[in-house]
């Protein structure tokens, strides 16, 4: 096994982060944007979390924020860019890879490893 | 879509980090366990790194760590543990899930969004 080989480049942190995956596909199931609000509730988060974590993407690119008015209320729309899609699609298309590389090992039969060398003892 | 939908709640953060999802890989690919050093060199990770992540997969008690001797110089062997093995399964079976439900509407034809309430500006 070449050195690397599990060190998953392609994987990037800002689109991995469990939340961010979680509002990249929401977003992405939804074109024409999403409230903050509706964000919340579909992931879960509290305000200050959804507003890092919408804040990281939208530096990254990935999405874009809209303010304005719904009556009296001020509200945000949040939006995935078309390089958000892009970038999306080739971070699933890795993990994809991923998981054909691990799990048919993870679930395979295990069988029996070999004993450690003489002396070895569990930390 | 309900509340929650995109929590994703099935990606334990202990597994789902990407230098520990490396290292998962790692073993369950290599049954009789990984030195220290090979763990470092498939996962291009520095000696801090590595020790650090590997508590973490230890204490969750996803793995065993094994110390001892090779001559004279001190050796530390890593395995999976079969409840580790368990548990990285049933992540990555929550994983393509994701995929699932993700990559279709990702790499599918966008359409044109509908455009934003009037006065609405970009953040």
């Amino acid at each position: 096994m070449s050195d690397g080989r599990f060190a998953y480049d392609g994987l990037d942190r800002v689109l991995h982060e469990k939340a961010r995956l979680g509002l990249l596909s929401s977003l992405v199931a939804n074109k024409d944007g999403l409230k903050f609000g509706e964000l919340r509730a579909l992931c879960q988060l509290t305000d200050g979390n959804l507003s890092r974590h919408l804040d990281t993407l939208h530096e990254a690119g990935l999405i874009e924020i809209w303010k304005g008015f719904e009556g009296r209320r001020p509200q945000t729309v949040v939006r995935m860019t078309s390089e958000g899609r892009k970038r999306f699609v080739a971070y699933l298309e890795e993990l994809e890879r991923v998981i054909k590389d691990a799990l048919p090992k993870a679930s395979g039969a295990a069988g029996r490893a070999k004993p450690l060398p003489p002396g070895f003892q569990p930390a």
